[in-house]
């Protein structure tokens, strides 16, 4: 396929850091684009050239194991090809694709737009897909103010569900409300989070909390969030070293739940693209060129940035 | 109701040595007897002089907290009245019960098989129901010779399960296989529990970990035991000290959760004893008299003890 | 207690035409009002006089059935007693009710408002919050101009779904969109209103649909409705000879499933009126006195009504 | 792949009578055999020469469509390509079959035990596996004599069901007591099959009906033996032109559902296969040669046949 953009994700900066291990020689793995030619050999391939396509994090799964041979498991692949890590990423003219690993993209949004849901967009939208809470609830979302936090913001409100944004900072407190969020609680001035969000809440508790912050303490504070019954979904990927802590008696009590989420399925992406086709979500892009990059690192790093990345190629 | 005979549990244990805050005048909240009289004023008790009925560790619930609330939630409520903490429990010759807290036990079953089951059973029965392993999977259990966790090995088998049975010493092995566990690890002979446990499940791992034991040591090893998209289900409580930990990847990867399970409802108390009723489970049960307590506390404290105990009154 | 207003629902036309059997003296189910006065044997009551309550169309369950012994099952209890049909109802100066069935609600709501969330808005929430669809996909409503119909509108758009409404003329047309209804087909025009319900739902169909109406047809037509894996939720009756028919292929192939619901738990009820209390969904209701009742029932069997009624006592 | 084995099924006689329309030149879709060629473009491939491999119904899914997108959807993928129908099927020496859809199987158990599992048994299985019913609980199956239900009756005993048996005749009658179905009922002799189906459940009545049987009747007659609840599995296909009817007030008032399943996944064929490979369901297999075949569709049509066929190539 020929790429025309490349949506930048916070696992990208990281991978350019060595914070996860080797990378490949290109990173990338939001990209945009059209089939320019397909394999001889793939005579049951049923796309066309010139048809727009997306590619994601995962470019193949084995299909074999156990996590691919339970339903909608093949996000857990332990042998999964990622874009950037096992192969070529998407930050390129060009890129060779399984086609079983690509996805149709509709001609009406712009790249910028869709490109920013291959990954941040579809890994909001899937964590809220499987909370557990019913619309109309509240949803906490710890770390509201970053890259897949801030999607999570406009998908948890499109989902119905009253949103509590929770993150550090003023900048972070007025790009949070200007994405809807309800509420917003700044970490750097409660004493108490979770008293405070309980406040928030009138008591009732968030029936999730998606922490997508990548702290062992966001995920500490998140227990003291949660209703009667709730669900505390984890996204974010705290250092190796920080561990989280709780007693039994809190899930046998209060009926609590905790669980994971990783990005989406090919099916969840094409349900979170739908979102923004039909504007019920319209994420917050900068379009950016490849030099300004390590800038650009250099702002996520402070905390400040209030915007997701895209660089058109 | 007129008591017959009560279950010893081992709650009444932990509350008799002051562990659990103060108790009421007479513990026992697994008692068996007959209704002698109905109140005056209950014209719409649908209940009969005679009937067979059963007590458990619920006594009343509020009907209009969170938790009551919540389909299936009044064994969480915060303002229950305890059998034996509360209000007067069952180790008496007679107690008064609110009606709708009364369960009707069939005629076919006998005093010391129908009374475990009213606490111990169920608790193990209904952890089993919500544990979201489909038949023919591997369980494990933890603290498996004890009170809650043998009655869990016999509803494990009777539902299907494989059971991978985890306690202390050779007593308890012996104990484990006779119920029908189909292997059993011995925490003070194993130097890596989940890896023994990997490898009697050929390497898939339990798809449902059921803690009965009130160690953290034995949550914290329950972790590496289980199969992708497993789950952990709380049961025995911890002293208050002692924590568990998690990194939140654990759950990203595997796809793993961690919920709780407290006692049944209603409903959940009759789905337990029919297995009684049918032979699929058969309580071992000692009968003793209620001079022995202190004997059996002594008992139960070494962790020798392969049996329940039932006092008849 | 003292009521101040009583919705009026379909049921309660039903019931005074003599259609669902015989009634007691007072109709009346969706009552709004205060505590007058606690019975004096009730020492664990917690409420308080002056409070203000809302009753309901369950009355009483008998707490034993196979009914109610299943997790929020005391909607089906076969013994409940109707308000209005086994007890007198609201449309009255007082009524004593037993207070595990009083539903506290909040201060900041009209009495007009709150009322017909009291039957005909939880059974719209509730038939929803079990519809299985996630929010963003496409909910078919059938019957959507009706007293349920029209509230399930408002409530599925404030669940995040996407709104098909269906129902007769173009007076339903206009108030359908009016609730912010995203599409709506008219019986009366379409020759085939299942191809065009794939039409608007650009060939996906509705993941849930849900049939309001009490028509065997709208049934009939749901089926072919369905999104793959979609459900269909039975909420209106049909008359008693009227059928539906399917083949288990239509199951079998696509995946689908039928469900039912009825009305909601004292819980739903309650979550049910938050979405009313922040505005997410406003009741259209036109106030109006008893005397306007026989008119009220010819306006309705004409199917011209575009809103609920209240009446104020 | 080389075959050495292939179960016989009743869609292959079915297949064979044009009953499901056009097949494509050899039959067979329930395959045992050992890899001997890996093609030279797979290079990612991880099977190996000399492998134990099964094929199943499915031999290839479009991986793109509505049905392919859902989580363990591919199973009704409408443009899959059927073994025997599509392409060739397993009734021959060798096999050509794309190696995502080959299943690695155990050694340890004889061909045919193994081969009826690829499609009776796994369709069996996933049956139950979804049927929502609680070990312990009744479990109806409708034509439990026949291919499906007869594995039916194995794999629900092996989850903790308790199995009542529905079919025709005494031979049925035998053979379904003998493969430990708890109770028979003979539609020949009963006049009111869910009537008698409610007295051999003790009045609970059956919290799952999973209708093998390919008759409309069987399927009418499973609404009336249902449990509160309980859900009827659409398994069995009837002729085309014959319909089930239902009122909606079944649903609404009984909480009953209808779901369909069809075959199962390439992980569901596994632990389908696991509960053989502990010898926890072992299929009564008859080894017959292909020149039997019309013999064995005529026994079959009698419905006195009370084995499954495999044919050893």
């Amino acid at each position: 396929m020929k790429l025309s953009a490349t949506g930048l994700c916070g696992t990208d900066l990281a991978l350019a850091a060595g914070e996860l291990g080797p990378t490949h020689r290109i990173l990338g793995h939001e990209g945009i684009g059209r089939v320019v030619k397909i394999g001889a050999g793939l005579t049951d391939c049923p796309m066309q050239v010139g048809q727009r396509v997306g590619v994601a994090w995962i470019r193949d799964a084995c299909g074999r194991c156990a996590m691919c041979l339970h339903d909608g498991g093949e996000t857990r692949c332990v042998q999964q090809a990622h874009s950037g890590r096992k192969v070529d990423g998407t930050l390129a003219e060009y890129t060779v694709v399984p086609y079983r690993y690509v996805t149709e993209v509709p001609e009406d949004i712009s790249d910028e737009l869709l490109a920013p849901i291959m990954c941040g967009g579809v890994t909001a939208y899937k964590a809220l897909k499987i909370c557990g809470a019913t619309p109309g609830q509240w949803i906490a979302i710890s770390g509201a103010g970053g890259g897949v936090g801030a999607l999570a913001i406009q998908y948890a409100r499109a989902m119905g569900y009253r949103v509590l944004a929770i993150d550090a900072g003023d900048a972070k407190r007025e790009y949070c409300l200007s994405l809807q969020a309800e509420a917003y609680l700044d970490v750097t001035k409660e004493k108490d989070i979770a008293a405070a969000a309980m406040e928030v809440t009138e008591g009732q508790g968030a029936s999730a909390v998606l922490v997508a912050a990548g702290s062992a303490s966001a995920y500490q504070d998140a227990f003291g969030m949660l209703a009667p019954f709730g669900t505390l979904v984890c996204v974010g990927i705290p250092p190796p070293s920080q561990l989280v802590h709780f007693h039994p008696l809190q899930f046998i009590d209060k009926g609590i739940r905790v669980i994971g989420s990783v990005v989406g399925t090919r099916g969840d992406i094409r349900e979170a693209i739908e979102f923004v086709r039909r504007k019920a979500v319209v994420p917050r892009v900068q379009t950016v060129t490849l030099d300004q990059i390590t800038e650009i690192a250099r702002l996520c790093a402070s905390n400040k940035v209030c915007s997701t990345f895209c660089i058109l190629t």
